[in-house]
């Protein structure tokens, strides 16, 4: 039993929730660090440890973190994402993007991995079957969920420890993964998930623009009036984007 | 400039990640609720005040949550929950299933969609090639994950204000889709991913086992000796995980 469920102290636990507020609104975004201003080995493992307490599907922990401090790796991962980079501009992709040459710079460098042969401890059926493949779908997303929040536990542990961040997303390309994969000596079977960065930031770093309360919840039933139509999504895709990802979005591919 | 990106206090910093850590370690679910203690409306919009400060791709913020505190509408959902349970029996799934009847008696319940057209703000084609394919399954991953993002500052919100939590997972099946977007009004459009469920437990909770740091992290490189074969996942499946996901599983489909 612990203080947190058992008849807590009301005013102790607002103030614990204002402390996680804290975190949870200082969880900043910067895209370029200060390479002059260490990581201590330490934190990187008070960061691990918040990602090891999160929950998953069927409480199957399905994540691997591999730490990089080497830092021909780091070039070599933000190379690729240079590459990819060009690629897509030459795709016309339109894809507002950041400078990937800022992954090198982070002193707090992790990426992660999953094997999503762990799917099989999801409601699966693992016969081959068609109905196995509607349920090994749905098993993929708690999959992916469940390393999402140990990732999101981690970002803000490394806010907490007074760091920014940056969460490169669902690098599920098999380029991504051939790139990477042999420099971490990462087995075929796991994939590379994601990359997470933390560290003081090159430039002060900046709050984005967040959704208003009305706009993401309603009460009892969903509230039409925030319905989007597909050309007002492919709209705020055209005319938005770029300025709630970047203040000053000088690259677009 | 906030005080977690300009300079901390060492010792600030630590007090923090102290604090955070509490609330990581003490996120138990439960699968039964007190429903005699309610849960008061300024902490369901606490709950949701950390969602909303969430990351996500592209600053998309492709989420919304649908606050349900209408007794028959939960009954409905619990319901629908049975029936999946028992459909899952007859197909010998043996997958450990909870006690569904719980998901009604939780005082806080927040059902949370997703609008799955956001992939178009991802890195994507849009064009309908083989490449956009490519490019499209990898945005429907940073939709999942962001959306998860979402969900875990939210429980750790609950978690922080005292309550005991349940993440009913990645509902994508059809069936589900169909049972609960009419009662809540949900368009064809977003879909189901998830049921947040939070307050306080009808029975003491208890901590699940957690894997150790060694099995989670390496550093430089993937540690082989963490590496499982299928077997041996087939094995955990078979004998682990009940235990694991349940101290007294009495309930295997």
């Amino acid at each position: 039993m612990n203080a947190t469920s058992d008849n807590p102290d009301l005013s102790t636990a607002r103030a614990r929730y204002d402390t996680l507020m804290e975190v949870v609104r200082s969880r900043i975004t910067t895209r370029a660090f200060d390479p002059a201003r260490a990581v201590p080995r330490e934190h990187v493992e008070l960061v691990l440890e918040a990602a090891r307490h999160a929950p998953s599907g069927a409480n199957s922990q399905p994540w691997h973190f591999i730490v990089v401090t080497d830092q021909g790796v780091k070039d070599r991962i933000a190379a690729y994402f240079r590459e990819e980079q060009t690629a897509r501009a030459r795709l016309g992709m339109k894809f507002p993007t950041p400078d990937y040459r800022g992954l090198a710079t982070a002193p707090g460098f992790i990426v992660i991995a999953s094997d999503f042969r762990w799917v099989r401890a999801f409601p699966v059926l693992n016969d081959g079957s068609a109905l196995d493949a509607m349920y090994r779908e749905n098993a993929e997303r708690i999959l992916l969920q469940s390393v999402a929040a140990a990732t999101m536990s981690a970002h803000l542990a490394a806010t907490a420890l007074g760091y920014n961040v940056w969460w490169v997303t669902a690098i599920g390309q098999a380029k991504a993964q051939e790139a990477m994969k042999p420099l971490l000596g990462i087995p075929d079977e796991l994939a590379v998930l994601d990359i997470m960065c933390f560290g003081h930031p090159a430039k002060p770093p900046y709050k984005r623009w967040k959704k208003t309360m009305a706009e993401i919840a309603s009460w009892e039933r969903f509230d039409r009036s925030q319905f989007k139509s597909a050309a007002e999504i492919d709209e705020w895709v055209a005319k938005e984007r770029h300025k709630v990802m970047y203040r000053d979005a000088k690259n677009i591919d």
